[in-house]
């Protein structure tokens, strides 16, 4: 009887929506969209219930296994999560498993405050730069990221470099401060070396370094060695006043607690990047004869070793090895030896160090790698300049003139400013949409690209700028903030998608299939307009931001 | 032991993805993206076995009750249906009942061959313009439909009278030609009218229409008639030479062959457009007292008559019904009475004549209707203009001309261009993207919207015109053509969604929420791409439409 019922219902349904002979409509399109379900959708299940396999015809294009109980089709998981890419995982709460749906694999992070360019850099006290596949290593002599991203090998990225030390700066606000273990300072706390038969160590005064030092010196032998033992885990942030002699060395110990494995990290005088073989890796920290003060993150180090000869990734290193030794060969002297749990300040400081002593004539930072970004556009020669990098190198000068009151970081920054007002033709990054608005390009390409994330980083380059040189100037800075604020704001809604936004317009200046933001550029898209919000009140930001983040959650504009 | 081993792999999926603990990982974001499935995926279950319910939670925000077997999760359609806005409906084919899953309920018809101005307009051939709900009714005096979209006591909107015309001219060229039954010509076919007492029916020769035609004569009794009884089914479009003097009327009795039921069609000299009351509806067909041929579809008449009443649509009259009798009353004459399957000739030609009737001095269709257009833009006031009517009006008129060579058509289309170089502002439909590109405005709005399905349609009235023309003439018509192909040749990526396309371009005019365009008027943009592609050589006119044909199926823009 109820069968019957069920089926009258149906023909009922395919009465009105004049549906096919011999179609059950369930789902179709008749009269009134569907809209989004609010709150619970109601359970046409029960538990441990037989269900019967039925083919999905996908579109007529192909098919895949489905489910059936009664009225309601159950779909299979792996195929959504391939058609629609969304995401999902099972969970255990409480012993109860559940499944948990998401739409997009990304976070928002919803400002606390109005951002302050003496403060956190958005939300970057989240990245670490110096981890990511596309970082080869971090220099030894200059103590930044060395990138492999368009070139493999190797080379100074200003973006890159930027970023590292905005991420550090960021972390040494929000972290707690580091853990920091002295090891040998050559005044309170001093070491047991062992000094081998042919070799020589002493204690002395060092008037360059206003301390004491330790001087050392050994023979050509190869067991020819000053040690220290030691036995340091959980921290792997070791820095040094080191001075090397030729073919001097500094070499670090890492045991793995679990395993009979050894990684030995040389640090030696030489201009090489990074070499590695088997168990030992060496990183040329110059050949400069002067003190110079080392901070190496030991563990990233090793990574960055194993990843040169194709080893895979290994979780949770530092849970795993421990310091156990350094060791002195050549001849030199050592100071004030430390481990910490981190140094962001000093990896910070390397940054703002190498920006200021790279920035060229014209106020940029060349990029020294071809950039092939979008078929049907020229590359970008070797040497070409990118507004995100010199928005992220004003915000990096900008705060290490804020922290050193060092003016040559302020004038640095203020240098930067001039190539984003250089047309991308003339070796600038500067654009023009329909010769109107002006936007700073992150790949200066011709026709531009308009890449919005870039921008952003760009306009707070420049609003971190024009605060340092006092809220209430009249400045280049503020100008140029001015101008592409107006620009973004005007251009804006042309990144929205409906359900998540366009990385760019390339779609628009070379004609070609949009180019969708992943999601995790999607919630920098979001996190960057909220950020906006706090500076400026025209709704298209705030509003943006929000629509942008519900997007992650599967929300959609409405279609008419 | 096999539990075993699936276990350790999840737990290794969970240890390379960083996974929380107590997680087990399935389908999450793990380093690469997914994509697509090529070709089909495979089958992870077996017939009827038993599923558990699982919890799914969506998004953190609600939950929906899944099935589980193994490692695989089964989601109810019912609910990604609403989630996704996805289509599905189990059909049997050869005794297998299978599920068919639809990305979108449109279709996209692939022209031909070249589009051609005295051929069919775009795919109107599938057009019912009268059967629309917002079409109150066709009027009894120009044969035209009256819209109630805007404005519900019904009102002459020109695009919806001319996109009536251009249906029934395509129509006329896809279908086979009409059946037509001669009832009563005063000629070879002669039928036997049943007249009352105390009224008069005689057969005399017409000086003006120069046939022999019926007069009759009627007495104020309601019993006094002169009818017709026939038996007519299948086909309903009467059609008939008809004169009356004030207070006569001409009535079809329509017969539901299942039921009991009569239904009155009345076309009675009023001006009044309709009423209906029970089983009678009246048309009033004007007080004009000379002869007009009159063509009605009989269940079309009904049907307005009914959902004036608030009554539910029926499906399939056309099968359930029959014509039993026609009625004269009152005083005149008729002559030439024809049943026939269709008369899309006499519908087109009856759009034409309203269109070149109506044409005011500035060669505009106003719209007599307040239009609210979208939410922070001012509100169309009555006699606002449509590029849209202009250029259907243009394509209906040029189609007049090819049919009838009748030069008032052409010089009609010709005057009807003038608006679309008036700016919106000043009672036109023109606007200007960034100052710079022309696009003619369906809803002439300040701030503009840039509707694009209506601007196509406008540039197909402005090539109609120029081909009527003369294709080597050098005409406004062929400049503003190229002019408006250029605009859109131009803009046409913004409206690419990345996954469907958008209606208009309000977000970026008013910076608000996206308007997506819902599947029907999308596939209306693929079409029409698909028709200027055969126009216009412009790879990004063919590329699009595959591409906007492709998010019909689910297939989408890739995502950096």
């Amino acid at each position: 009887m109820m069968m019957l019922v069920r089926l009258n219902m149906r023909m009922a349904l395919a009465a009105l929506c004049g549906g096919v002979l011999l179609v059950t409509l369930y789902w179709s399109r008749c009269g009134d969209l569907a809209h989004r379900p609010i709150g619970s959708v109601l359970s046409y299940a029960s538990p441990d219930r037989a269900t019967n396999e039925i083919e999905c015809s996908i579109n007529g294009e192909y098919s895949v296994a489905c489910r059936r109980d009664l009225d309601q089709i159950y779909v299979p998981f792996s195929f959504l999560h391939k058609y629609f890419e969304i995401y999902g995982k099972l969970t255990f709460v409480d012993g109860t498993e559940k499944f948990e749906w998401s739409h997009s694999y990304s976070k928002v992070y919803h400002p606390k405050k109005k951002y302050d360019p003496r403060g956190t850099f958005t939300t970057f006290e989240n990245y670490n730069v110096e981890v990511r596949d596309r970082v080869k290593c971090i220099s030894g002599i200059e103590g930044v990221p060395v990138s492999t991203q368009w070139e493999p090998r190797g080379y100074f990225y200003p973006t890159q470099i930027a970023q590292f030390g905005l991420a550090h700066y960021s972390k040494n606000i929000t972290e707690p401060p580091p853990r920091v273990k002295i090891i040998d300072d050559g005044d309170k706390f001093l070491e047991k070396w062992i000094v081998s038969q042919d070799a020589v160590l002493t204690r002395e005064f060092d008037s360059e370094l206003k301390s004491n030092v330790l001087r050392f010196s050994t023979s050509d032998q190869a067991s020819s060695q000053v040690w220290l033992k030691v036995n340091i885990s959980q921290d792997f942030v070791l820095s040094m006043d080191l001075q090397l002699r030729p073919n001097s060395s500094m070499t670090v110990i890492l045991q793995n607690k679990d395993k009979k494995e050894t990684v030995y990290l040389h640090y030696v005088t030489s201009t090489q990047l990074i070499y590695a073989q088997e168990d030992h890796t060496y990183y040329g920290i110059g050949v400069d004869k002067k003190w110079r003060r080392i901070t190496r993150d030991l563990i990233i180090d090793m990574q960055k070793g194993w990843a040169l000869q194709d080893r895979p990734k290994r979780k949770s290193p530092r849970n795993k090895f421990k310091i156990s030794g350094i060791i002195l060969s050549g001849s030199g002297g050592v100071s004030d030896i430390r481990v910490s749990s981190s140094s962001h300040t000093a990896h910070f400081h390397a940054a703002a160090r190498w920006l200021r002593a790279a920035q060229r004539a014209r106020g940029g930072w060349p990029v020294p790698a071809r950039r092939r970004v979008a078929p049907g556009v020229p590359d970008l020669r070797p040497g070409w300049h990118s507004a995100m990098s010199q928005g992220h190198g004003i915000s990096v000068l900008c705060r290490a003139y804020y922290r050193s009151g060092d003016a040559g970081y302020l004038r640095a920054a203020q240098r930067a400013l001039l190539l984003l007002d250089v047309p991308s033709g003339a070796g600038g990054v500067k654009a023009l949409w329909m010769d109107k608005y002006v936007w700073y390009e992150e790949y200066p390409t011709q026709p531009p690209l308009f890449v919005l994330n870039g921008f952003i980083y760009t306009l707070l380059g420049l609003y971190d700028l024009h605060v340092m040189e006092g809220e209430n100037s009249v400045s280049l800075a503020k100008k140029m903030f001015d101008d592409g604020m107006l620009s973004l704001k005007t251009l804006l809604p042309l990144f929205d998608t409906g359900s998540g936004s366009f990385y760019d317009l390339r779609h628009f200046t070379l004609g070609v299939s949009p180019n969708i933001a992943r999601w995790d550029y999607h919630a920098t898209h979001v996190n960057q307009l909220y950020l906006l919000a706090g500076l400026d009140p025209d709704p298209i930001l705030i509003n943006t931001a929000k629509r942008w983040e519900g997007y992650m959650q599967g929300k959609r504009a409405a279609h008419n």
